[in-house]
């Protein structure tokens, strides 16, 4: 490793003195970089404003609209050389009044339920009642058939596995079913569809998420149960087969409409017109604050370039902060960064995204060549005393996914996500649950990145 | 770092397989073991109950003795071979009624502080009330000398060091102010004495922590003071140099009084007469819940216990759970515990302490030899799917400590402590603050490292 570490690292830099004074140097402004935000940083207060004085901002929104203003005016606090908005379209779902969910299996009674409306879910029109049948998977819906099926709500009740370590893996081993389970639940002639959260807690929390119709499907409404209601629900269902479920949603899908990607930029010296970008995603779900997800991605890219900035520090290439809008429901922000980058021959030349949560940096996951991963695997002395120790080939971001060519180098902030399923897309997700050290740890590990990335260029080795 | 594993590690075993099969079959054991905490574990729950229907528990208190006598219960609801109590001598101090403090620089108006005794800390006899002297250290009040202090408050506005990625670090760095500042003060003629908080959050929650008195020197009134209000005092001071504090505490110490260590055990099948031990103190400070110091380690080592059993493992050694007592102020439990096993005879082939919060475990620290340290190391792949990658020399455990002899090898859990001292000895300290996947993670780790220790022995190798 060390070995790689020094003649990788000097191969790159145009040497006036030798690998070792250059290795100290780093060392000594990733040093200055740490410290410079743990002690003067600014990215918890301006979470505290976004998720306090905002709230939650779901694409399309009118908070969303604020949250752009918010973010031009945040950039604009720091010395950077230009703030500009990119125009976006986006769609405009709105959930409507708080949703009811209940079951019932005795006259004159009822055990309401916690729920939410997954999100672009049609309503319900009034309440909607009927029996139920639970499945734990696409498989078993398809062995019950339309025989069983018909008329009745589907009742998704897949938790994620616990057993895996990496959080993110059980996310992704469940989401199919939030995805495209109302669909499948469609297929078979259910007049509705109800999924246990995704989240590894137990408690009342009713998590969100977007769901994709299936246009040759009708579309039929689909709400979270909390993982306690989902529990209960599946007791009673044992005992009582023919309880009936209730819910009633008045979600309702309005026509497209344009808001904006926010891009806070300072220009490069050698080469302003290549870029380097750091960025998260400024909508969030509509319910709690949108902190973690992606509140505090968008406040520690805002950090990277104050603290650049307050350290005087004159990048030889182009760093952006791009606050990307709607990751959640379409990726439009994203999508349209990469169109518009694409179309003028903008060079990226490499992008990182923290969207696991603001909790303490174990490391960075890239998508990019052999040669890119062996420089980052040759860095991570560097990141030593800051215990990152995660330098993996796999995942970056959803919003930056989209740049992905030949050339860029595209990093997803790893962090300790042990407890970001029990926030993720629920009334739960808040900046009370969110540290400041942690928060701050994360955002000074992308700056230390974007600092080495500016230095080498990042470079497509052979 | 491989070659090591394989020789070290095939050394200590009576191999019938050979070293490859022993790997795998260690391998998936741990993963069992992880699998079984992550699904089943009672921790959480049990954590619920020391929390919320005891609460703190400062040794001498009748909360204590609750805790004892819940402690024993709650071993004794598994399959051990045995639960027993240890005698345990303590102090016996009171805070008594809530504290107030309080400045004034006009008259007929007083802003109000948050504060809090230090542990072992007199009372003030009524009012105190008295001009202040601010420093930042034990140099600057040794300058200002009696001339400049006699009468008065000495306030030490001393912060940890923020800078400091290991918060235990910084927080070791401003440990001799609360514990020694009092009777330094008191050198120099001062009537009281308050410090800033022990935490790098900036809020209203005032933190205490034991002092200890210089015997030869007068014993004066002694609180910590929150952090926002030891800058807000601090800046009044600037403009205000002669405003006067004033608080009022009537904390009393009483005669020490007999407690108890809490052991639950599993016997060993080849060694029955060694033991291997895990343990947290089961005493706290008296305000808050003591939830993450100690209650987290409480719980961990009764899980490690639970989860070897429910597994149906059969231990080579004796494997014991040690709820130890008054670890806060005085470690009379690990002294007392030290003391009989040297007494009797009783050898001691390993220890585990977990007292740095609940947090996702990072790895362990180790005291012992270079060999047994060396076979450590070689044990890092074995954590590595679950994410641990720190094996160092340095800190075990205050309970654990008085152990050490040139036969045991001493373990303490490193956690990630980025937010431990915004909670460590404050009303703060509270069951939610605890998440159950990092608290499951980390008893994951305690009883994977005591299966190691099992197979291995750890011998005190050259």
């Amino acid at each position: 490793m060390l070995k790689l570490f020094f003649s990788l690292f000097a191969g790159t830099l145009v040497l006036t003195t030798n690998a070792q004074d250059t290795i100290s140097r780093d060392s000594a402004f990733i040093r200055s970089i740490y410290e410079e935000v743990l002690t003067n940083g600014e990215c918890f207060e301006n979470l505290r404003v976004l998720c306090k004085d905002i709230g939650n901002r779901l694409a399309g929104s009118e908070n969303a609209d604020k949250a752009i203003v918010w973010g031009k005016q945040t950039l604009e606090k720091y010395p950077l050389s230009e703030v500009s908005l990119m125009p976006v379209e986006v769609p405009h779902w709105v959930r409507g009044k708080q949703e009811v969910g209940y079951f019932s299996f005795m006259p004159d009674s009822i055990q309401v339920v916690a729920i939410t409306a997954l999100g672009g879910s049609v309503g319900t029109n009034g309440i909607l009642t009927s029996n139920i049948v639970e499945v734990k998977s696409f498989a078993e819906l398809k062995e019950l058939g339309r025989e069983k099926v018909e008329g009745k709500i589907v009742f998704f009740n897949k938790a994620m596995d616990a057993m895996l370590i990496n959080t993110g893996a059980a996310y992704g081993g469940a989401y199919e079913i939030r995805g495209s389970g109302p669909s499948e639940a469609a297929r078979y002639g259910a007049v509705g569809c109800i999924i246990r959260s995704l989240t590894l807690a137990e408690d009342k929390y009713a998590h969100t998420g977007g769901t994709i119709y299936n246009d040759s499907l009708p579309r039929i409404p689909a709400a979270a149960l909390s993982s306690v209601d989902a529990r209960a629900l599946s007791q009673a269902l044992k005992q009582h087969p023919n309880l009936t479920f209730s819910f009633d949603m008045n979600c309702e899908a309005f026509p497209r409409k344009m808001q904006a990607n926010v891009i806070g930029e300072i220009k490069g010296s050698v080469y302003p017109d290549q870029y380097i970008i750091v960025g998260g995603h400024l909508d969030s779900w509509d319910i709690g604050e949108g902190a973690h997800d992606d509140g505090t991605g968008i406040v520690q890219s805002i950090e990277v370039l104050r603290a650049m900035s307050a350290l005087g520090y004159k990048p030889r290439y182009s760093i952006r902060a791009v606050l990307f809008i709607n990751e959640e429901f379409g990726n439009d922000g994203g999508e349209t960064y990469a169109r518009y980058a694409k179309e003028n021959g903008i060079t990226h030349v490499a992008a990182i995204e923290s969207d696991g949560g603001g909790f303490t940096p174990r490391g960075f996951g890239m998508e990019g060549t052999d040669g890119q991963f062996a420089l980052l695997e040759s860095w991570a002395p560097f990141f030593d005393d800051y215990n990152l120790h995660q330098f993996r080939r796999g995942h970056s971001g959803v919003d930056i996914r989209p740049l992905k060519d030949d050339r860029v180098a595209l990093f997803g902030l790893i962090v300790d996500n042990q407890r970001y399923f029990d926030y993720h897309h629920s009334n739960n997700d808040r900046f009370e649950n969110v540290n400041k050290r942690e928060l701050e740890m994360g955002a000074a590990s992308m700056a230390a990145l974007v600092y080495l990335l500016d230095q080498s260029g990042i470079p497509v080795l052979p």
